[in-house]
């Protein structure tokens, strides 16, 4: 596993090979054989298959082609809902309608999802997780008709590999790591630590095509800005909220 | 890789063999080669060697004993600081002090956690995670000397098995997936997905141990109760916001 992880990628182009049912469904039970808090299991999985239902999702994901293109997409969500009727079926008082059971339950997911991607990775399938689902949660919310106490984390898209990309940079593995406390990074770590990614073509290249004298100004000005940030900030709350996970007592 | 997660444990006892430093940060190394946001890497990994600086970890942890048992105890945290300061330096106007942006940074960070545990695991050592890591941040954030912009979001022990304990149940498979919609739950489905659960001798005993008429007032009483979790949740805004992940702007 320590090899294949090395040199994995993510894939955004699948070849129009399907994927069994068989062969998701065993990678999906083997993921949630993931730590989870309390043996709680606090999240579902929505399967979807249908060109229909992902014609629906595009624009949540801002009509990234992978969403349609992919043969499958996977929905993780941090699910309390499903523990919260158990506890009142058995005349238990649930106490999950807050931040830190929302906390708990995204933990839950991201782990079984990581774990899932993996599993599929080696299997010889590409995934892609897509960060926009936390950027549009109530347009998902919607359209996979997701109930109170259900919000979702991830997305991953899944398919076999059309293109498989070169492997993109990380920063240094020592800029990443601190021993016993964290060390505060001098402005020259910061020009060491980012010295190799500014000095790729690709970058050298988007810097150019946007105009930009720097590659950060690229994220700042263009990719993550501070105004779509704020924005999002505020949605994601109203969205917590209305889902059950912020207590209005 | 399927095989070995399938049966796979979390390990609480760990034999005093020690973690060399180059078996672990080749594993650290190829964890970082998990799917980031934009490329950005947005988490950095505090590693606790030293005895001091366990006992002192310790309390924020509840004293569970694998924080000192443990060669290793690794802290992963969101960490938009580095990346924020890189922005400074290169005339560009972050926007990361905000939820969004620690959503983003949080998910990063656990992406690369389970991407180490597994990892860790498939090598032959033993793993737990301590989900206490966000019941009480800032006792770790002030040992750990986490600077504004950087969250503790998990925390995972890490050393050669002593005792291997065994598997924990999960709920039924098909329970946690749903087909192109979320299909709410019938209390016959409640009743047959928890019925396993109820049904073993170990949670029967904790039930009576705790003099407890059903096993969902042992998570609602004792374990998760609604008391702490609305405690915790406020003192996960608080800290969020002096961390400086919620803008006061």
């Amino acid at each position: 596993m320590n090899e294949f992880v090395k040199y994995r990628r993510s894939i955004r182009k699948y070849s129009k090979k399907d994927v069994s049912h068989n062969f998701l469904n065993d990678l999906l039970e083997t993921s949630f054989k993931a730590p989870t808090t309390g043996g709680m299991q606090l999240y579902s999985v929505v399967i979807t298959r249908s060109e229909k239902m992902k014609e629906r999702l595009s624009p949540a994901h801002y009509n990234q082609p992978m969403v349609t293109q992919a043969p499958v997409v996977l929905t993780f969500c941090a699910d309390f809902r499903r523990f919260t009727q158990w506890c009142k079926l058995r005349n238990a008082t649930p106490g999950y309608n807050n931040l830190m059971s929302f906390a708990n339950a995204a933990i839950d997911t991201l782990l079984v999802a990581q774990t899932f991607s993996l599993l599929a990775e080696e299997a010889g399938l590409g995934t892609c997780y897509l960060g926009t689902t936390t950027y549009n949660p109530q347009m998902i919310i919607d359209i996979l008709e997701l109930p109170q106490l259900v919000f979702p984390v991830t997305t991953i898209t899944v398919g076999y590999p059309d293109v498989v990309p070169p492997q993109v940079d990380r920063l240094p593995f020592e800029s990443l790591i601190h021993d016993e406390f964290y060390h505060e990074y001098s402005n020259d770590d910061i020009n060491m630590i980012y010295e190799f990614k500014e000095s790729l073509s690709e970058n050298i290249k988007y810097m150019e095509s946007n105009q930009k004298g720097t590659l950060a100004q690229v994220f700042t000005d263009i990719r993550y800005t501070k105004k779509d940030n704020v924005v999002m900030s505020e949605n994601l709350i109203r969205v917590l909220r209305k889902q059950g996970f912020i207590s209005v007592e």
